[in-house]
């Protein structure tokens, strides 16, 4: 069923008393953020409430939560936040819970309407927009630490307010969080402004193998295992690398082959507009958005890039 | 004369009929952003106005001005926006105009009131926020171009909603330039997220060169002349450098040495809180702000690392 306003789900909300918050694996900072101020405005009208996520949580998030005492209690209410679809709760929580979330709340618009009922709003560049509608309605007072965490999430999910997903209304809840004490300098700091060294390395290794195809319009990085294995790096740090391949000046689709442990290669494409970069991926049965997608493909690394490039070449024209 | 309000700033604007705004030299977005905004406002109001730099202006600002014809006037009133010292004019301007400035709109606070009358406000996080008041003030319409300009100045003094001068006044001009229909992904995708090859391939040789001194707390990047012409690129390209040395994971101080063609060494720092990054340049006749400033030093590479290393570590303890 699909719910109409963000006041529908504050209401709703209102009626229990034992919630169970999922987060989707890999975490990131919207779904983090989602998961963390809904659980305080939860804990501040007095009900049991904790986040519950199938991978662990990266250290770097632990301000959304480092101050939250977990509730030990049996939930009779699950809700979900940025998930679209049950395979994103990661193994552990899809196996416990993927026929028994009441309440999903979220911002893809390819939700596959999993839950018992549904908020879908396509139009927030951040689920935490939606957060932030949904905490107003509750009528719970808006402290430093929630603004942290919506402040994470509007702010992770749009590059730091940088990509086109960005409405009016994302700069005016930012604006809004910032009032509220959020720490967003230091958050931005640890988001877009810190750098592993293995990351670095890695990334130093990717640029020397940078090819260029096309008259320069299409990039190509390739990440071996055994260039992880020489950087100390990992593919939980692949996701800068792919979005690396379209910074390029003149190249309109930025290409990244990874090798996985298995030998298959995984491809993330990178697009500007108008090279629809899902449109690339569904000819080799991937998919994803129109300015980032992604693919699986098996073969040596020669044969796995002859195929990418060919069905690149065909979007190139 | 200080002035007091962006209303008396328009006051002053409107009795005047020809007028010049004066750029600061390497110019950047803020600075370009309020020149051709302002240029905008002014000639909608029929007067006559035109932008003028020292330097030439890097094309990849061009959808500032690209729609406005150039006027030929004498001026005989000379605006300088987010210019805190003559010098920065540039040398061209500073010989024509040093002591003719009439009016300077500025956001430093080491503004040297060199104009006839001056409005400061150092809160402001891009002196485009000041224009935007003006604008209003004056009150002519933003269309969709002048939302360019002050989106621009917003977007590039801040590092696109970054870093800590962001204050929500800056967010909320954000949201109602984004609303005035400013390209705002097209123009970050400019600002943030194009690197020249030549960029990219400096970026290499310098991440293959880092060095991490005082248990990895202070990172030290060395760029040299021989460095420019393996990869092509130039000085102009360096800002970016500087950032990455402080983008280490577990660095405080991050330190460019640049070799200059006359074989002296430019010094960047960039530091995270509580490092005072003007105390430590201070020590070598440098200065600047707290958190990047910058000196010069004379010697061999050898000799010129000693010494910043020396006045780094006094600050490490």
């Amino acid at each position: 069923m699909m719910i109409d306003s963000p006041k529908k789900v504050a209401e709703i909300l209102k009626e229990q008393n034992n919630i169970l918050i999922l987060v989707h694996a890999h975490p990131d900072g919207d779904t983090l953020g989602c998961g963390y101020s809904l659980c305080r405005s939860l804990l501040s009208l007095g009900k049991n409430a904790r986040v519950c996520c199938s991978d662990p949580i990266p250290p770097k998030y632990g301000y959304l939560f480092d101050d939250i005492e977990e509730k030990v209690f049996d939930p009779d209410f699950i809700v979900a936040v940025d998930v679209a679809d049950t395979k994103l709760l990661g193994k552990t929580n899809e196996e416990l819970y993927a026929d028994k979330v009441d309440l999903c709340i979220d911002h893809h618009g390819s939700n596959r309407f999993y839950a018992k009922q549904t908020y879908l709003d396509a139009s927030a560049a951040a689920a935490c927009e939606i957060l932030l509608q949904v905490t107003k309605e509750l009528g719970v007072e808006i402290g430093k630490k929630t603004a942290d965490c919506i402040y994470t999430g509007l702010s992770t999910d749009t590059g730091c307010f940088r990509y086109s997903n960005v409405t009016p209304r994302t700069m005016i809840m930012g604006a809004e969080m910032i009032e509220k004490g959020a720490s967003h300098a230091d958050i931005n700091t640890v988001m877009f402004d810190t750098k592993t060294k293995s990351y670095l390395e890695l990334q130093r290794l990717c640029l020397e193998g940078l090819e260029l195809h096309f008259d320069g319009r299409c990039s190509l990085i390739t990440v071996t295992q055994e260039m992880f294995r020489k950087s100390g790096s990992d593919e939980s740090e692949c996701d800068a690398i792919a979005s690396l391949a379209r910074q390029v000046e003149g190249v309109t689709v930025g290409a990244t082959l990874r090798e996985r442990a298995d030998g298959s290669f995984k491809v993330s494409l990178r697009t500007h507009a108008p090279v629809d970069a899902s449109a690339i991926c569904g000819k080799m049965n991937g998919g994803g958005h129109s300015r980032a997608a992604g693919c699986q493909l098996e073969g040596t690394l020669e044969e796995v890039k002859a195929i990418l490039l060919k069905n690149i070449e065909e979007f190139m024209k």
